[in-house]
């Protein structure tokens, strides 16, 4: 056994995943965490039992709350939020949709909205589209090849016309950690909202949203959450905000009386009223296993090993990959779930290291992303994969 | 066995579906559609071996062609529609949304949105809340008791200042099947597009919308394509359009070049550009053995059974229930999959019927909606069912 997996407290956890067959080292847990066994086993049971033995009444008997009480749960174990203030819904790119136009609805008369370069292509896409549609302004932070937004970056680019902030918590390619409550109090100084992407920190990062002020936040449920492929997505909107804000994808469920099938749309109270349609009921069932399994080891807990993971790794690329270029910051405090370094034969590289079961990301354009999903990542994983690169570079 | 049964060529196709422990009739298939066991199969098979097994890989092995792939196996078999202009996607609620702004984008200058006041709820909330966010008027249609939009009412309607109607194939409370041909025609001679919702119609009604000329249209998963509760929608571009329409949530799958990651939105060519985020991998699974059982069944004999199932359903309210009023067309042909009955007594009625292992739904104030999925429902239950009700309100 490897040396720092037997000190690993958490070294166990591993065992509760599904066994993934020729796999080497799992590296992008970032992108798609692997099930639990027992996420497989609710998935057949919710079928089986609730579906098919209950059939519509099971949204009389939790289905209807789901998007609820999975949200409180996720609240309290991963994001430092008190219940009733996130649900589970849709898409990352429809959350996010729905909060930056109902942030911009809540500030009427301003015309900007402040998105750093590096964001994740969906959130620079929607910041583009839905300023287009506005007739406003998209202001752009340009930020640094291993970094993000900082309180200096954002201070020089929000202002008086500023209506709306979105950046992510962590760079979804540099892992660059962003100092939220210090930003949030620049963008509130400024008099605007700003909305967090929590993608890449979602139950591996705490954020303690409620203490640190934030006002929206939106994350995806099938990285560290270990949704599955395509799960849902969450939105957290701080309570305070919640009845003066409206999100403009009004459908039956976030109406405040859906089976009375009445005119005229009239919200629910609280956060029910950012959920659209139907919930995903299947889609939203792995992810509670994945919270459990986080409230079981502790969040600082998680956070402590991903730290110790990527500082391994960051000692193997010093060691055994002298020409990469680290795209991440060094600094494990700045530093999310993950790390990514760059070098021109890395894109030729992929094929080759899937072959021999070694499976990180590939960052256009040319960058190895190793995404270490604390619960489910030996440091053995680590070890084999970052020396399986050097190999088929030599 | 129920005679109707005995000589029903479709009656053997009810075994593949997973037995419902207790549940003597099963008369809400147009709310939530029973899972195949073939449905539970590929739901635990893809989760272990495409997710745990091929992990992130399985996005370059199928994944993320699939809301394409199931659409058009979805548009060939229920939907009359060439490959290409069928997507799987979202919530219902979220698919209307992009595509009524998609249209009315395509029609700048006209000011009004035409819908019925018997619509979905979910279709009028959003009709009204896109109008008041974009200065623009709801025309509405009223209709009767027991129908839904007819060319007259809609001829009356529309005019120069209409951009965009939105009605349903098959009205959800009345099951009033519109003329869907003559309607679009009635739209597209006003100079306006319009979207249908076929939520309550595909999969057992049929629907040649690329013969009929039809714009686009939407639709839910659950219902009569048993893709399991809150599994995703669909939406369909007529493909003269794709190229003209912009629909608002631009997420990164939407994008020509996802992989790239790079600056500005660019759409992907084709119908690929009415996806936003991530597909809902597990969530599209189910629909697939149900979209391939009505396939083998032939869609025209799911109609002929639906026909004769609701037919049944009529003549047996007739007899048992003379003090019901029928809520829906008499006449087949203006007729969908279900039949709706109103009685003041049935409100306290629906905790008994489930005591009794009879399941319809409830539409307020005093409808029962008896739902009669064709490949799932046999005679016998639809016989149990309106002699349950009868026996109970005695």
């Amino acid at each position: 056994m490897h040396p720092l997996d037997a000190t690993d407290p958490l070294a166990a956890y591993r065992d509760r995943f599904e066994p993934a067959p020729g796999v080497v080292a799992y590296l992008d847990g970032n992108s798609l965490g692997r099930p639990l066994t027992a996420s497989l086993d609710r998935l057949a049971t919710v079928a089986r039992e609730e579906w098919a033995g209950r059939l519509i009444r099971g949204w009389d008997e939790g289905w209807l709350d789901l998007p609820l009480t999975v949200g409180d749960e996720l609240a309290r174990v991963a994001l430092g939020a008190a219940p009733g203030q996130v649900v589970i819904a849709d898409s990352t790119t429809v959350v996010i949709f729905k909060l930056v136009h109902a942030a911009l609805a809540a500030r009427p008369g301003r015309d900007e909205l402040v998105i750093d370069r590096d964001n994740f292509p969906t959130d620079r896409y929607l910041a583009e589209t839905i300023a287009a549609d506005r007739g406003m302004t998209v202001r752009w932070i340009d930020t640094e090849h291993d970094g993000g937004v900082t309180p200096e970056l954002v201070a020089a680019a929000v202002g008086p016309r500023t209506a709306v902030a979105l950046f992510s918590s962590v760079a979804y390619r540099s892992a660059w950690l962003a100092d939220i409550p210090a930003i949030t109090q620049v963008v509130h100084d400024a008099g605007a909202l700003v909305i967090w992407d929590l993608c890449h920190s979602a139950g591996v990062v705490p954020t303690p949203l409620d203490e640190w002020g934030v006002d929206l936040a939106v994350g995806c449920g099938y990285k560290y959450l270990n949704g599955g492929p395509g799960a849902p997505a969450f939105l957290y909107v701080r309570e305070s905000l919640q009845a003066e804000l409206r999100q403009p994808i009004t459908g039956w469920l976030g109406a405040a009386a859906p089976f009375e099938m009445g005119q005229g749309y009239t919200p629910a109270a609280g956060i029910r009223a950012f959920l659209s349609g139907t919930p995903p009921i299947l889609g939203i069932q792995a992810m509670r296993d994945m919270i459990a399994l986080i409230d079981e080891a502790g969040l600082n807990a998680v956070r402590a090993k991903s730290v110790a993971l990527t500082e391994y790794a960051l000692s193997l690329v010093d060691e055994l990959l002298p020409e990469a270029v680290l795209a991440s910051p060094r600094a494990a405090e700045r530093r999310g779930g993950h790390i990514t370094i760059d070098d021109p034969r890395f894109a030729a590289l992929m094929p080759r290291l899937w072959e021999a079961g070694v499976i990180p990301d590939f960052r256009r354009p040319d960058g190895i992303r190793l995404g270490l999903s604390p619960l489910s990542t030996s440091f053995a994983e680590v070890e084999a994969g970052v020396r399986t690169i050097a190999a088929l570079l030599d």
